[in-house]
């Protein structure tokens, strides 16, 4: 059974609502794009996440009799003129169209991740929801990404951030981002019993301590996991405790096992991960890999590589579960097109001071260059422009409310992400920020001219009126 | 009914209570401190937030036959080894100690918020979901009362980050935590729901856009809502949207109704609120209030301040709910004692590199100056040392695994944090950064001081073997 999400949501979604729904007007089918406006500076692509929990929401959406108990209980909504609103409510159905970019895509400003096409009443409720899933798990997952694409020739990432995430859904979610942005592996166990992924856990310095001395800890793993050991080695002396590792390992090989690897989470990561590397090899223990950790992020991991750091697997914890250096994306949710009174979708437009948005129902075309890799998108109206060089990255995931394509597996969604990668640029995928040409095509860009000049226009006439543009065809 | 979170923790508390327990281990008592090693540069100070949720999960503990099964299908836990581990999760309750700072309480550096006494087996599992909720919920709170100190004498804040925060869950306890903190409501339902907090809400651009004319949405809405109209004035012409409102305070007067307030959300903001006040107080509406929002932090609200900025309510969204300039707590749980064969509980310490702990189960004491206010905090070995002139900060909240205290309700937590808060330097309150006093006991660094020369010792004896101190009494 899903969880009821219908009241998290902004107080003013129900107010619009009802409002709108008193005026008559909760019928008229509205779009909305939801987008990023301008991806952070430390970051030269998103990854899109959050399709099959956004649609799930859409999917299963309902009022409870409590939850509308609570809502009349406001004082806001005390009157009679409510009435019919709650009647709604108690029959609420998602019933609208939604196109998206499959999870595991690259995206750019402006572009959007999800569109949603719905009675205004409908497409009103489910903003800052859908807000906050496609905007945290984007988030997550960009960083993920960024972090595999500047490690990925030498080291496999874990995530191990659980502790440090903003909640426990937030670790789970983060969990399953970071695993379709090429992540090996969660140490969280709700994750992976959700989702499959694979888990993974070493051991903390408590453990260690635990014992009258570090040896005895460790025997005591071994014996446990045979097949799964990966002793903490820092706890007291790194070099003391890489030799310790080292007389386990040989223990463990006498009884025909083999140490897993061994785990450095202070000091001096490329000098002790390089130490520990070698005094392994000199001691025939080649295949015992080595597992750094501590506050690691992309620029950290290249610094140790260039120190001749050497790490097997790294595991990532706070920096991608809170996305430190870019805790949120300016993830918003626009209206782009209204139905007349006739029935038609008319294109719209915002032009607050910094804020222009690009009207009409869209399609994001991406273009590939004869090596197979992206070298610009371009943003179209839908159904008026066409592209045939181009793969369209948008399409129509939900009809009527009910989803209307096979949704793919995590596995699918992990392989999708990692081939599109392929494609994009080199250059996107260091830690140097470099710019994707993304354009407007030159339909759009008419039409929000017009839009323009046509609300600025009716501001000069003292009306504040909405900009109507011609209609294209 | 409890949502039960046994597996939402990191692989590893699994593998080393498994480990411990075929050791013989797991049933000696451990004792953990939670606390933040170092505060984050732009924090004067934290305030306590997340117990009564970490108490909760505590008491609700379990683990289902499900969750059990799923644990047995991991690689790493094949072995008839791990069948005694397994019939202990089945029969899992926490039935350990805790102690803890009241929510609401500010805390600094190196003080513990929380302190687990376990069994080992129990204390382990329970690391990672503690540190996740007390290292967000602080998070949270620490950042909303940062807010709140730098607006308090002018303007009320109000929590609309719901759609940036990292997971719907993290929404509504971000707005549980700002409510503590000192805001005046949120826009998250859900969490007016859970928790009683007021909820607000005013009105987005897409519903002035929905209709022919600013005017027509302005007077829909307040049809509407006659005693909750706050009309959002930037979506075309912030001037002539002020005038619009006004237009519609006046029809509303007419009708014996009066405007609660105009929102502005883009554009100077400094400069459109000022007009706004001046304008609606030149045609007799100075009872109508001005919100303002747009990324709003507590820089901005002091830079819009200054600059002759009016707003009776603040919408505060993303920086809150994301904290975005200090987007984690270095939130740790570290082992401070453990239990001897005799039973006795023996200090402990961890000398990782620059990460030195303090041993021995601890109190917090807060000395109060004259004027009241506190002037310096000291952490004591706790029973042995007592400050018959300092607070004492931490208090006995479960034993046995049962909560001993009553808890506090929110309006409880929330005075509570207003008046410790007031009993702040004033120093500690602003944006400039400042520093606490917080001292060690003589008692404490002696055992500190003896662990270390210990642990180094037994270091250099190539043993890595665990640091002991004599018993203090």
């Amino acid at each position: 059974m899903e969880k009821n999400h219908a009241l998290e949501t902004d107080m003013y979604q129900l107010t619009m609502m009802a409002a709108n729904e008193l005026a008559g007007k909760s019928n008229e089918l509205s779009t909305f794009d939801l987008f990023v406006r301008r991806i952070p500076e430390s970051r030269n692509y998103l990854l899109s996440c959050g399709l099959e929990e956004a649609l799930n929401y859409l999917k299963n959406l309902r009022f409870t009799e409590e939850q509308i108990s609570y809502l009349k209980s406001l004082p806001a909504f005390q009157g009679e003129q409510h009435e019919r609103f709650f009647e709604k409510l108690r029959n609420f159905r998602f019933t609208g169209d939604v196109w998206a970019v499959k999870e595991g895509t690259p995206i750019f400003s402006n572009e959007p991740l999800l569109i949603v096409r719905a009675p205004t009443f409908e497409a009103q409720l489910v903003e800052t929801y859908l807000l906050n899933i496609i905007g945290s798990r984007t988030m997550f997952a960009s960083k993920a990404s960024r972090i595999v694409d500047n490690s990925r020739f030498y080291s496999q990432a874990m995530e191990f951030g659980t502790r440090r995430s903003h909640d426990p859904e937030a670790a789970i979610a983060c969990a399953r981002a970071a695993y379709i942005a090429g992540f090996v592996a969660t140490s969280n166990l709700e994750a992976g019993k959700r989702y499959g992924i694979p888990v993974s856990g070493t051991m903390a310095h408590a453990f260690v301590m635990g014992f009258a001395s570090e040896l005895d800890a460790f025997r005591a793993y071994s014996n446990a996991f045979p097949k799964n050991t990966v002793l903490l080695v820092d706890t007291y002396d790194i070099e003391q405790g890489i030799r310790n590792a080292i007389t386990v390992a040989k223990e463990m090989e006498s009884r025909g096992e083999r140490l897993l690897g061994i785990r450095i989470d202070s000091g001096d990561l490329a000098h002790f991960s390089r130490l520990a590397r070698n005094i392994l090899n000199e001691n025939g223990l080649g295949y015992v890999k080595i597992v750094i950790s501590n506050d690691l992020d992309e620029i950290k991991i290249t610094d140790i590589r260039s120190k001749g750091g050497i790490a097997d697997m790294l595991g990532i914890g706070t920096m991608v579960a809170t996305s430190n250096d870019a805790p949120h994306l300016g993830v918003v949710y626009k209206l782009s097109e209204q139905e007349t009174k006739s029935g038609e979708m008319q294109p719209r437009i915002k032009i607050s001071e910094g804020k222009i948005t690009l009207p009409g129902l869209k399609q994001v075309y991406r273009f590939y260059g004869r090596d197979g890799r992206a070298y610009m998108d371009e943003i179209c109206l839908s159904g008026i422009e066409e592209r045939k060089s181009g793969t369209p990255l948008l399409e129509k995931v939900m009809e009527g409310g009910n989803i209307i394509v096979k949704m793919p597996t995590l596995e699918e969604i992990k392989i999708h992400a990692e081939s599109e990668r392929k494609k994009l640029p080199d250059t996107l995928r260091g830690l140097t920020p470099n710019k994707y040409k993304v354009e407007l095509s030159s339909h759009l860009l008419v039409i929000q001219t017009q839009l323009i000049e046509s609300a600025k226009a009716a501001i000069r006439n003292g009306q504040g009126h909405n900009a109507t543009a011609k209609k294209i065809k």
